[in-house]
């Protein structure tokens, strides 16, 4: 039966810094890489062996996997590479410090930009360091549809065509689908899987680096609860995410 | 106009022991890994920007490609992977030690195996442990297409097909191709585009970790010279190659 892997990448350098990043193509930090290789000892102690690989376009997390893939001895897997696994776009407040922008904009407006489900953070401008107009890296795609900002339903709008019809073709297929990337791309994903209000979706945290894996009926409808291959880590992984940015 | 940019691996742990690899999934050396590192920042320095990547199944090649992609700051471009890419399989001498198969078989026959055009080595038996019959890796291939033993005839008879239909395509486009892979599908490559003969084919060797970049025209023919990235590096590193084998 299809099996549905997905990974949060590790600790990036701009998390480390508690900057927003969204689209922005940081690294990861010496612990992010840690993180990764941990992800792919966990699939080889469990033994779950991704047949094929989907990631997002940012570094973060092809190197998560490019990492944890090496560790599970599994580096052959073919790989696909789509924007619309990227994470949310955070416009103008990419590249700000979390804490910082709490204090200027306050509580209320800092949660509903991080946590609400359809309220965009403002648009970046096209001429901050920051956006993505015109980089290489989107040269395959429509121009129109790199972002200035997004929502996390935007991110699900984008997201789900991409699921439809390309994901979903290999686990009708029967295989193992591993995909790396971020916490809102997974986070819409899940939602849609398992069929999470819009409500609800706020209080979800993926924790990084721990594979949670989904067993798939022929509908591509989770058979039992998703699971985390290290639970106790994913709890406390979980929490941590969930207290980012109140840090002053 | 079309570029095309090959890349062989590093040194990898068998180069280090001095043993017959083929398609044995050995890792890189720590000085391998240096190598691909070495060759990404040339990719940077000359802005040759690759913007599809081919490999290999095997992890060395696709170890010394992720390396040098983050390096070049390039880890996003599309990746595909073919076996028709692969180290040519050395049959019954993958495992074994060369200067301990120069001694046992004479250098006749030792050269002959190296650098014949077409006399392959002896076959490998399925139960052998370097044997690679069955190995999950190869399950979505013919598994008549397997390899037990490979001269560089027959590498280049299972190279051309993909080449021809695959990476043609991708170079018709315009594009600058990347093909991390092997000493001997490299050599097939460049024995096709340089047009060199079966004799002369035997003298040409590749250094490990430069890139060696092919200006094409859009009938695919070179336009000038194929030339390293570091050309000094390139000249002592085809050397060390040329007397591998003969250390003692």
């Amino acid at each position: 039966m299809p099996k549905l892997v997905l990974v949060r990448h590790g600790q990036s350098e701009w998390n480390e810094k508690n900057l927003f990043t969204g689209w922005v193509d940081v690294r990861l930090s010496a612990i992010g890489e840690k993180e990764a290789a941990r992800a792919g000892q966990l699939l080889k102690e469990k033994n779950v062996k991704p047949e094929i690989l989907f990631t997002s376009k940012l570094s973060r997390a092809i190197q998560t996997a490019n990492i944890a893939l090496s560790e599970a001895d599994r580096l052959w897997i073919p790989v696909v590479r789509s924007w619309r696994l990227n994470e949310r776009h955070y416009g103008a407040l990419q590249g700000k410090d979390k804490a910082a922008t709490l204090n200027e904009y306050g509580e209320e407006k800092f949660n509903t930009w991080r946590r609400s489900f359809d309220v965009p953070p403002p648009t970046i401008e096209d001429s901050s360091e920051y956006s993505q107009k015109g980089e290489e890296r989107y040269n395959d795609i429509d121009p129109a549809v790199v972002p200035a900002t997004e929502s996390l339903k935007l991110v699900i709008d984008r997201l789900l065509p991409y699921w439809q019809d390309v994901i979903s073709k290999e686990l009708l297929d029967g295989k193992t689908v591993m995909i790396a990337a971020h916490g809102n791309s997974l986070r819409g994903l899940v939602k849609h899987l398992d069929n999470i209000s819009d409500a609800d979706i706020a209080k979800l945290n993926i924790p990084t680096g721990i594979p949670l894996v989904y067993e798939l009926d022929e509908n591509l409808k989770p058979t039992k609860p998703a699971y985390y291959l290290d639970p106790e880590a994913a709890a406390a992984g979980a929490a941590a995410v969930a207290a980012q940015g109140k840090k002053k």
